[in-house]
């Protein structure tokens, strides 16, 4: 058995079905717990994120995969606010080695993206963690047309939609939603590769 | 005349103490408005920072100077809210053109800092900002010990105290705190180079 | 009068284009003098890059542009040489207060470009360059469809092409030319506004 | 079995100590083969870096541990021929799952080196590789006065020593020498907890 939590902000829902689509990938892989947990500015006072029954659900995962829009050019403040309170974790590097990963979207193909892929995966040498990539090449090299890696990310995933205007419904590109799923496969895999280690050795 | 505005937040102190650093440099330059302004945890509700006296300070001025803690490897949640409620001012690419600046503390020499003063010239980017560093080389190189930039920083200036646990008052380094004091000289006379011109031109 | 210099590597030819566009674009500014410079790896010797002729050009220049492919992450390393040969003007701070911009290219649309142009910012810092950055919103915002910032791009101007393996020319996107001409304009303006100054004040 | 391949380069002789240091540590967790190789300036013709001996070594290992000096604000070109090299493995994705690490010295205690590590956690997501990090707090926070993480870091080790001009002999930090002996132990078990688990599942 091997645990994955996706915790993640949304503010246009984007970002949400991107956490979805790594949760898909990841329960297709057999004996795998996965939990999807939502970061809310309702659970923001005073400028600080509190939520225990969250921090309880990461404490017991094998894997934490971090997931925020790129707004301003970074994770956004309510997920900040979030990263923040593992500083209790931090301290007593309570998360030391359970596996990372982490993903991100914009409205534009780079939109500054990488950059937030940066700080989630420097917040996870912070806690001790292990940083998983999702590891595709574009599939378009190999002349695939499923989208895989389209935008060409490596340290985690992007997922990226034109901005919408007309109050429609938020649709994440397929290819991008694939490579999200892709990545929750990935993770739950080397969840699994890890930790069953414990037992073993 | 040329405006220079301090935004900053601070959790111990120490962020305090530099902007206030910053702020005496920028003043030393004649002819130069200084306002220092800090954001706190209440000004958010529901994950949202809103102060539009402070915007508006903000958008009258020449150079904006942008301070955090490095708080979990990254800009201090609070301090993002605020950032990323100058996505008002991006849309209409309100700051551009002006210039910016930025300065971090943290309890390690390192610390991490670097990440959060790339983020904030990523941020200052994004808004169609000039950035200027302190242009300090370490002055202990030229067999100076009055610590200016002692700590080896070039996008921004970082300062550093170690962790306390008795509840004293924060104190800045003396070095670090001269590096902030020249770097607001350096942002004010640049300031009034490059905004006089729209007057000469 | 001011002078702007382009330096760049290029491999496929990619590069090159977009440096030719920067320069495009500052010769629209009156009074501009433009100069394009190509870092070639024959001009490597055990791992050192040396042009004093190169060298010279750029110590006399207002505003200097730096360009890479963004290979295997980061800037090419024949461009690195080049770089890291200007350590000779980081120790007079020879480059203090020139402007600096930067531009690549890769074959996906993010491609991990953020990371070459926040390397390429933060060599400017070193070097106590001023960073100006393209500053144009991505143009589809507006309805546009001339390609302005199509990739969303902050820091620097990005290209992309697809990868060729048909031995076909290089062809950058029509959008990102234009981008990269934008930014040559811009750097140029920004050189003039800069540099008068010295006279004026 | 697990084996470690340390490749570094170094101009002063400070980031070869550091190796050496990662190599005494993963030679003290039993059964693990460690190889330390050195980039040289002059495996470098027409600025591109070639060793197929090398290459066949890092073809073989458990995990690879990247090495550098902080210069002009990134690795040195020398190593950054050396990584461009390493595209061969990419298209094949040949390192895939490896580990990853990376260390980095300058004579600043920040020196911008956090940018190198940030640098070379993106390489190794290109290639697919899983990144740990050295996980230790400053053990100055517990009290501790061995100098272990003294700078702050944590993407990578990083090690700092001043300017020499005298000519004497490259010598690290006490300190910063135990953080990477500390680093090759913890990625040595890290590669064979990983890799057991090949044969085991």
């Amino acid at each position: 058995m091997a645990s994955v939590a996706i915790i993640y902000f949304s503010g246009s829902g984007h970002t949400q079905q991107m956490a979805e689509a790594v949760a898909d990938g990841a329960r297709q892989v057999s004996g795998t717990t996965v939990q999807v947990l939502r970061v809310t500015g309702e659970q923001i006072s005073n400028g600080r994120w509190q939520d225990d029954a969250v921090m309880e659900t990461l404490n017991q995962a094998d894997a934490i995969v971090f997931g925020s829009p790129t707004y301003m050019g970074g994770v956004a403040a309510q997920f900040k606010a979030f990263l923040d309170a593992g500083s209790a974790a931090w301290f007593s590097q309570q998360w030391k080695d359970k596996l990372a990963g982490g993903f991100t979207h914009s409205s534009s193909p780079s939109g500054d993206k990488q950059g937030t892929l940066i700080y989630l995966s420097i917040y996870a040498a912070q806690q001790g963690m292990v940083w998983i990539g999702p590891s595709d090449l574009p599939s378009a090299y190999f002349g695939k047309d499923d989208g895989v890696n389209r935008l060409g990310s490596f340290l985690g995933v992007m997922g990226q939609s034109p901005l919408k205007t007309d109050g429609s419904d938020a649709e994440v590109d397929s290819g991008d939603r694939l490579t999200a799923e892709k990545y929750g496969y990935r993770l739950a895999e080397a969840a699994h590769r890890w930790s069953k280690q414990l037992v073993a050795s």
